[in-house]
């Protein structure tokens, strides 16, 4: 059961006190529960958030260019951040799920989590409009604007490979799983990275395939640079 | 040259006057020209635009869902409908460009007007305020916003079709590019769709590859759902 305790909680730490009631109940209500949900709540907060740090971002770096804003944004917003900020306000014990996601530990899931915060923005836009929004992202993302800088915005290490080798007509880079290690759950790759103009190549290995291409990218990009 | 007179039909046509007229020479500067451009503005109009036209969407469809709106949406803030408000503004005409957009016609290209127009809407909300920009997209989208309607939020054909066969368990559609006729510029594309589960197969023509899929698919559609 929802606390009314709890939902006061929430308000205080969001520094912000709903009108409407309804507006804060749905936006803590999953698609799996009864009642009205909290799906369009989040269409409506996803692209709030979107402008509020785009405007924010703009502002506190007067020299970035719209690609390291881009990318900046993108760390600021993706599912991991959010459901990140969901757990900072302890969103999870507030939301209401149908039964299968409530046994499936569905107030855990950072999907579930980075949507219900999302339709919280949407619902307190709803309830008072822009201003009041852009106070509470701004004080929930403060510690996170403050550890930003351009140097994170840069291109991750295969898009820079990429774009080195394009820009000198080389042979684009190959990837190719060599070996993986380990449980479903806890699995590592080893991923060699060949560049054939060069005549080089190395390896790279992470917890996914994704992060071991990125990790030999990175290596290759350091052996043609530094020559080491 | 840029026309005094001309910055000024602008503004009427907007029904917004900027107090700070730097703003508006920039957002009309292309990054081919001299001086500041007009990237950045884009980057900040381009979230507005998107916020300011979800929350249309969310107040004049009440019972569209969030897939529907985002589809909506999409087709309010694609290039080519940007290019088109930028035509009616005759943004082209005002743009400055570098040498060499300029002989290759860069204030036609649609790319360079729907950035240009996302800049100025940029530089309205630096001028003065989420406000003003609201009511000066809202003006200008008015008709649009008329034509709307919840059947124009459908799936395109080749993701309907999917879906339906992904729901029956059935296997998937398949695309093959059958023949091919005229010039570069002016294609005429044939695809054959066929769906090996249903032993069915459709032929459907479009001025580029992924027309001809569409129409392929949505012949497979009718011929799977009223068996014509």
């Amino acid at each position: 059961m929802r606390q009314h305790q709890a939902l006061e909680a929430l308000q205080s730490q969001l520094n912000y006190q709903f009108n409407d009631n309804t507006l804060l109940e749905q936006a803590l209500t999953h698609r799996s529960a009864k009642g009205a949900h909290n799906e369009r709540l989040e269409f409506l907060g996803d692209s709030i958030l979107g402008f509020i740090i785009a405007a924010k971002l703009f502002e506190i770096f007067p020299n970035a260019d719209e690609g390291q804003m881009t990318r900046l944004r993108a760390k600021l917003v993706k599912e991991k951040t959010l459901a990140e900020v969901a757990n900072e306000l302890s969103l999870g014990d507030l939301l209401s799920l149908g039964g299968g996601e409530l046994k499936s530990g569905g107030f855990r899931r950072a999907s579930i989590l980075s949507d219900a915060f999302e339709a919280l923005l949407g619902a307190i836009y709803l309830d008072s409009g822009v201003k009041s929004v852009n106070q509470v992202i701004d004080s929930l993302y403060q510690s996170r604007y403050q550890k930003l800088s351009l140097s994170m915005a840069e291109k991750d290490p295969k898009t820079q490979l990429q774009e080195w080798l394009q820009g000198r007509q080389k042979s684009l880079p190959e990837y190719e799983v060599t070996r993986s290690e380990g449980q479903d759950h806890n699995r590592t790759y080893w991923v060699q990275c060949t560049v054939a103009g060069a005549n080089l190549s190395t390896e790279g290995q992470g917890s996914s395939r994704r992060k071991a291409e990125q990790s030999a990218a990175q290596k290759m990009m350091e052996q043609i640079k530094h020559g080491n």
